[in-house]
């Protein structure tokens, strides 16, 4: 079988050409009834192989020999997961409580996936019953339990006043949120929630359809004009999200520019590498943050054909940092547009909040694409391009992920128009959250907590092992109160579990420093976590350069 | 060169099951050389078909016969089009004005359009320029000014309190606003507004994370709840948009059920579209509400193969209904799941607003997987899917469109819920509503303006003619202060052109439907538009029976 398809792999130009996922998809009956008048492979497939096409296992273990691809599943699992009990829904609870009950898992998994159901997976003669869904989605549920990436959600309050407490399911209860996307507070900002205010009571709670159908309003345009000259664009576009923002420009790029190429940096996020996928065109994947293998990419494509460079300013789960002018440099050099994702960035650097891009004079100019949210910094929700007139336009007026959908409400646009404003001018809430970082920081190293290096806001605690990265966090919320998410693989390497701590303004005081110190100091010695000099007695100083082959940008701290 | 496509097509696997899409992506200068090994391909390519792969011409001419799938912009044309001056970009301007001179039209596409960087876009030699990015941006524009399908977005800014009155850039200006999808004026309601102020006051402007990092809250549980209620499911899901559910729904089923296919309704909405598209699975569509075409499709595939059935319940450019029962009886059948997209019925229609399923005792049992929308007749942002606790629970695990996009701000979800939760037990606004879609249909027709009959609260004004719908359209706006988008080709048939009312419970007063009524019989005067006479002579009753094919469901009137 493998010779056959190395075979294929190396003359059929089909083959070669075509994505896993389509192959995958391919991988039928009427393939191989197909494949048999092929001169190729119907010569070279024995009747075994012919059969090894179409049963599950077949598929499986063809399917492994294809994936150069990452599978659905295996993005998602990038995710992080968290196992809590507290907030999943109704399925979910069942599922775990069955989950903690071995026996009943047996005796659950034997009902739901009898074998007739499993064959039906595949493809079988006809006469076969009906495909089985419900125990097909067992099956794809089990999987995460067992694989331990079934997700639990925490039901988690936000209060504006009490910023940055929130309360569980008992609303009288008080948790430290320390993980939240909220970095500078303005979701609570009094500024930002009386302009809703006056907003709702005057335009109501919705757009009430979409741009081109009565959803266009002055709220769109004034988002967009505060947008582009924050970003010194000329223009700008406002999405439903960033995920949609990245996702629906990329896509339509690459499906509008001929035979379009993308360059994407190893550690983008899900939503750019879906915008990739969705156009089709062809992907090269360059190592985080590489300029030299980048440029080596760049130099093996021939200089006139479209090409794009898609990467983050700021790395969420390690807070990297990107050479965004030297990527500029190269883009120049060999003919690329640059897309810069700044959703990390937004409102927390630059001198008026327009992203890291903004620190370095000039470097706005030299990017094509600048891609933020309104959800995080500006603490409302919403995404958003920046770019060229022409670019923005034919965006505008080709992505259906932009057109066909209704817009945001006015007053969340407005909202996020007065948070930009405000921090356009304000530095308060900036060096506030600095120094919030750099008390958590400081504090953590005094006690050994290993805090990876980097030049942001993101405070990346490392534990290193999974299940006790889990348990960390278990135990923070449990017993001190402290909700810290816990980043485990395929979302970080295996062996750089982390928790991931986002200190806000609301954070800078000593009391709830000392707070999250204290409860992490009992946590590590609890489940006996290694500190600095356990990572440097295995010859890594996360202190003060990260010596991970995927983090090679940090240098010192904030 | 035919012949040889039809040779490939016929016997290579791997042409024959690759879609359209993929095969233009593939059509460049390394597969050819590539094809070259393949005994069938390239024994059978001489030299000037060769040739004929690798230019420009040959890459057009070869994707028309392969083209089965509507382009993006074939697709994103569907949406209907508006040519106005008020609220459009700058850059949008700037092109309008340019348009209005036919000299400076030429002399700006001659000087952006250089013979060399037209080259640029096809396979080119080493050493050729760079791509030219903004030049190919403004030749995407020009396309979509030359075919008239250009889109200027009008600045309405709804009044909450003076509905259905809205204000254009001028704040002292009125105009009626005869087509928003806020349908039932609940994005006005007080018991919505004073939800949404409690829950900012207390909860602030946005949720600060994903569902998995403290973005999942009491509100979303609450809102998730309402809408299992809703439809009599076990389980629901929010997105930020029903694109997003839509899309994120189907193209994981698609990715996740092994050799799915789809069976897709002919006047599907986009969302749809590209969720299967992304989904990279086999789509077969099927004629518009027809069922005998529907179950020879189903017919033709094995009964055990997983497919999915994605239509609508209401389709929201002529207000025809789908057969939703036997839809599911079929789907039963043949073992397909049924889709079921209810975003233009949800609030309006079945004793609770659980839409046009919940009219039919027992029918919500039936369907598979009901989606629906938060922004139109709940007068908020978001969309969600309702199904069983497994699917709900597959897609919540599995989704990107989900899992890494923020949650809707806590205010947004409660507003939606308290819309949600008055419409299970008020009918006041669906009996307003009804009654105003009554005089409208009624008075339209006693003027012999030609109504699309159907049995819903859409009210498709016939006009037959794409510039007299846009000529109408803009005199309504500028003459009369009355505002109602008008529909052309592709979203509606050459020759059905429209104007699409949708009267809310606050147009239900004599003044409103008589304003509406006198202003369209004057431009219908105006610009000679056929009545109901004018197409009764062509042989068509536009007022009691639809005999165009695409519309056979239409009864009569609501």
């Amino acid at each position: 079988m493998e010779r056959v398809v190395k075979l294929a792999t190396k003359r059929c130009p089909f083959v070669s050409k075509t994505d896993a996922t389509t192959l995958r998809r391919m991988m039928g009956a009427g393939l191989v009834r197909a494949g048999a008048h092929c001169p190729i492979m119907g010569g070279a497939l024995p009747a075994g192989d012919q059969h090894a096409f179409t049963g599950k296992r077949g598929f499986k273990s063809h399917s492994k020999h294809m994936a150069k691809e990452p599978s659905l599943e295996e993005i998602h699992l990038k995710a992080g997961v968290s196992d809590r009990s507290s907030g999943m829904c109704r399925h979910a609870q069942a599922v775990k409580e069955a989950a903690t009950k071995p026996d009943e898992v047996a005796s659950i998994h034997q009902e739901t996936l009898p074998g007739a159901a499993r064959q039906a997976y595949g493809v079988s003669p006809a006469g076969a019953p009906r495909f089985d869904y419900e125990t097909f989605y067992e099956e794809e549920l089990q999987k995460k339990l067992r694989d331990k990436s079934y997700r639990y959600f925490n039901n988690i309050n936000r209060l504006a006043h009490e910023y940055p407490l929130a309360h569980l399911a008992d609303p009288n209860t008080r948790v430290q949120v320390w993980c939240s996307n909220d970095y500078l507070n303005m979701g609570g900002h009094k500024k930002v929630s009386d302009a809703m205010h006056r907003c709702i009571d005057k335009y109501g709670g919705g757009a009430g359809g979409t741009r081109n159908i009565a959803g266009h309003n002055q709220h769109a345009m004034r988002l967009e004009e505060s947008i582009a000259d924050l970003h010194l664009k000329p223009s700008a576009l406002i999405f439903g999200s960033c995920y949609v923002a990245n996702d629906a420009t990329l896509s339509t790029l690459g499906r509008k520019l001929p035979n379009c190429v993308f360059l994407s940096d190893e550690m983008n996020h899900a939503s750019m590498i879906h915008g990739i996928r969705n156009s089709r065109c062809e992907k090269i994947i360059f190592k985080h943050n590489n300029l030299a293998d980048l440029e080596a990419k760049l130099a093996s494509l021939p200089i006139n054909r479209p090409k794009v460079i898609a990467f983050e300013s700021i790395y969420s789960m390690s807070g990297n940092v990107a050479p965004i002018s030297e990527i500029c440099d190269l883009a120049k050099k060999y003919g690329a547009l640059t897309f810069l994702d700044e959703v990390h960035a937004v409102g927390m650097y630059g001198p008026r909040g327009g992203g890291v891009a903004e620190e370095t004079p000039g470097l706005l100019d030299k990017v094509d694409i600048i891609t933020g949210t309104l959800a995080k910094s500006y603490g409302c929700v919403g995404g958003y391009i920046a770019g060229s007139s022409r670019l923005v336009d034919m965006i505008r007026s080709l992505a259906p992920g932009f057109i066909f959908t209704t817009s945001l409400p006015p007053h969340v646009m407005v909202g996020a128009l007065t948070a930009i404003e405000h921090l356009k001018t304000s530095n308060v809430e900036r060096e506030q959250q600095r120094s919030a970082v750099r008390r958590v920081k400081q504090s953590l190293s005094e006690i050994g907590i290993p805090v990876l290096s980097n030049d942001t806001h993101i405070v990346p605690a490392m534990v290193g092992d999974a299940e006790i990265a889990k348990l960390a966090s278990d135990s923070l919320l449990q017993e001190h109160h402290i909700y810290v998410q816990s980043i485990n693989s395929p979302t970080v390497n295996v062996g750089t579990e982390r928790l991931r701590i986002t200190p806000t303004p609301a954070h800078n005081t000593e009391k709830y420093v000392q707070s999250l110190t204290g409860a992490m100091d009992q946590v590590w010695r609890k489940y006996k976590v290694s500190r600095l000099d356990g990572w440097a007695n295995r010859g890594i100083d996360v202190g003060r350069l990260c010596k991970f082959p995927v983090l090679p940008f940090s240098t010192s701290g904030l």
